[in-house]
């Protein structure tokens, strides 16, 4: 007996995964630590119409049972455990075998297990997965990263068990080991950004226009019919619709504690764009509102202390409305834009090629950022290899120049109220920042000279500048060969 | 001969700082790799009033004329150039002797160093130093951070040569090694906020209000002499004011590159804000206002494609200034009250005691961000430990309160006009945020339950739940011992 691919680690995403996988008539074998939930997945085999799946509760027979070279899927938590159970699985595997981590990893330590990995000649993919238990049991968006002949040894399997948009499927090669985790980290970056404005245009609905959530469900609802169609914009109608279930009046939503979890991707992305010098604001703003969520006594002492307006000005809801759906939209644009760019910047820098297009491709089903608007971004970023950046793609910059205005009176209408709208604001700072060819950094860069001899270019001559700004100034000798600044 | 105290790396810093300690009576060996700036400095030593400076060309040499414990300074680039310095010196040096780094370190490197040199029984000191060339001759700001009878050595010498400020040497004892860079690290992120402020007013006073640098430069000499009194704004006077020293017409302002150079420094600043789960909207908005000034090529060929406001509101000028003086006040408060919880967080992490009063004390004199509001800053935090954020402190909230109308009218107008104004807004929204007890959070919360059963709070009872938002949720178990969400 010999089985195609084995998966190990049986939480309910790796149960999910090896159903998904047996029922596209692959044989998977599976093993866990504890083995009680091995037993559980072949129950469950057989319950969701009798599957390929074996169970196997010794890692050794796990790893013999498959058929050469052996390919294996590990689902459990990211950091030591990932390399514990490679340690335990490796010592049975051999040269040509493919060890694939499908955990939410810091990129780096999958580079790190690759380059140990390699020395016993076994392959490894890190493979971001996305799409939630839900996902990995129908379809899932798979980002696998590792070297390009373990990727074409699972390529098949993959294929066939990733979600499937317009008879595409939502995976594909992004790039050398640490690839497919970064583009898996960005995206989760992405779906920080538009679930954080999604509440912002949640918190305007609800506490401007004074829209009841069974309202605001059926608008959100109304939504998905149009180019804002996407996963996210879908739940949250089915959320705000949601009956409470402790058998409280109204809907669950309102009884939700506003204290945000969170896991590290989030706070990777940021960190990551700090690293690569990208500006990521709407991401940023995004991680900050979940820092700022947490601080909840904080925040009902300092409702006691600090004011906002006064006097609010009318609103016209329709207006308003109006105005939300287009905001909504250019920020989600702004977003993908800073989140392309990020992995840009990082797939230049470690040579990784990723090819922007499928990141998008990828993202379009079985994910959490899925989304009508994707399809348009891959289109765009596609025909241009030299697209500096997602806004000015002139099918994009129309929508964005048509929309401005719309997008500025939702931000003014926060602040006229005292309702924060941080990642719909800073997208549009971003966007009226990215616009104008003269910004004020040439100040910033006046006074670095000034107290730290910085030196600094000029806009109408070449070469390296500094000025004796007062008498405290002298002369910092000869600036050949001295670049004013880094970036 | 013996001397009390060793510098070693000659570069304008170095020098500077050697006679700074030998002005105030200290004999000052000196040492350097290259041997010509050992002369340099014992020629400026002499001219600057026969200073009690000793050159060494040979390092064992010069730490041998070192009287015990030795205590040396190294100001030499920081990374790799640190190690190797160390190094060399610590072969000759003894138990019980010190080094401290006076670089801009990345405070991990310090802390590593600290354990090496510690198996020697050698003492280590991470030291920030702020002030620039200028501050380092004449009083900087000194942030030591290391072991606590490493401190007491050199305490007599830092206190001396540091600025001082109403009869205050601008130092004192940061806590364990790292806190001392970590503090300098933070002091940095809060010079970008301070940098990326003014510019912005610059902005809004030159390109809606139409003013003339000179005209700027009055403006800001007038604040100075008011709330707003700080080292920043008196050189944007001078530099505004500052003719064109290449020949051409006006100020030279005008004709420097708007292109940001940085180091290290912010950009920590804002990767370990991430890191410690603390908002830093400001300094993170300076930090990418950095980065989007380095686009300036996609910028000019944006300006091309993407559109901003047509019709642009009509200002009332004199009502813009007044504003603008506000808005910039609140935001400065803002941004020093997320520099002070970045330092608080870490501090709590690590165990570094870091008194938050002492920072703001030694940030006084001597550094970059001397500002007459630092005194106020630490008083407040000095009167209240439990003072959780610095805005709601009596005296700011109040100066904050009665403000907010004129922070929102300068935002505004900056939308209105399409001139983004990053981080006046982000200190804005993170503002609004903080003193909001409800936040629209619970919509995330929600969805992050119902796409990854992340499980959630409720306001009105204790526990943790999960909802089964549609027919494709089944239970997930028993919840009893899960947390909602991390933070």
């Amino acid at each position: 007996m010999s089985n195609d691919i084995g998966l190990y680690g049986l939480a309910v995403m790796g149960q999910n995964f090896a159903l998904n996988m047996a029922d596209h008539g692959f044989k998977v074998a599976v093993c866990n630590r504890s083995p009680s939930k091995v037993d559980t997945t072949v129950e469950r085999a057989k319950k969701e119409g009798n599957l390929p799946i074996t169970g196997y509760k010794d890692p050794e027979e796990f790893v013999k049972s498959l058929s050469k070279p052996r390919k294996i899927v590990i689902l459990v938590q990211a950091g030591k455990p990932v390399d514990s159970t490679i340690e335990t699985l490796s010592q049975f595997m051999e040269e040509g075998d493919v060890i694939i981590d499908g955990g939410n990893e810091w990129f780096p330590n999958s580079i790190r297990r690759g380059e140990d990995l390699e020395k016993k000649g076994i392959l490894f993919i890190g493979m971001g997965i996305s799409g939630g238990e839900e996902g990995a049991r129908n379809g899932p968006s798979l980002m696998p990263g590792g070297q390009k002949e373990a990727y074409d040894l699972i390529e098949p399997i993959l294929m066939k068990c990733a979600a499937q948009v317009d008879g595409e499927a939502c995976t594909g090669y992004c790039g050398p080991i640490g690839a497919g985790n970064y583009v898996k980290m960005v995206h989760n970056g992405i779906e920080y950004g538009d679930m954080q404005l999604i509440s912002e245009v949640y918190d305007i609905l609800k506490n401007i226009c004074g829209m009841s959530n069974t309202e605001m469900a059926d608008l959100f609802d109304e939504w998905n019919k149009g180019e804002l169609e996407s996963y996210l914009i879908e739940i949250t109608a089915k959320v705000l619709r949601k009956a409470d279930d402790q058998g409280k009046e109204g809907e669950v939503v309102d009884y939700i504690l506003d204290k945000t979890g969170m896991k590290g991707t989030g706070r990777w992305t940021v960190q990551e764009a700090a690293e690569q010098s990208v500006a990521a604001p709407t991401i940023a703003a995004a991680l900050d509102a979940r820092y700022l969520s947490g601080r909840k006594r904080e925040r009902e002492d300092a409702e006691q202390i600090l004011e906002g307006p006064k006097d609010k000005p009318n609103v016209d809801k329709n207006q308003v409305i109006k105005d939300l759906q287009e905001a909504l939209y250019c920020s989600k644009i702004v977003s993908y834009a800073q989140g392309l760019s990020i992995i840009k910047a990082a797939s230049d820098k470690h040579g990784w090629n990723v090819d922007l297009a499928l990141c998008a491709r990828m993202w379009r089903g079985g994910c959490i950022i899925r989304a009508r608007l994707l399809k348009g971004i891959s289109d765009a970023v596609a025909k241009d290899d030299e697209l500096k950046n997602l806004m000015v793609d002139a099918g994009f910059a129309e929508e964005l120049n048509s929309r401005q205005m719309a997008w500025r009176r939702i931000v003014t209408l926060g602040i006229s109220h005292g309702i924060s709208v941080p990642s719909t604001s800073a997208s549009l700072g971003y966007y009226d920042q990215y616009r104008r060819s003269r910004l004020p950094a040439n100040l910033v860069q006046a006074q670095r000279d000034f107290f730290g001899g910085h030196t600094y270019e000029r806009t109408d001559m070449e070469g390296t500048f500094h000025t004796l700004w007062d008498a405290s100034h002298k002369d910092i000798g000869d600036l050949t060969g001295r670049t004013a600044g880094e970036l």
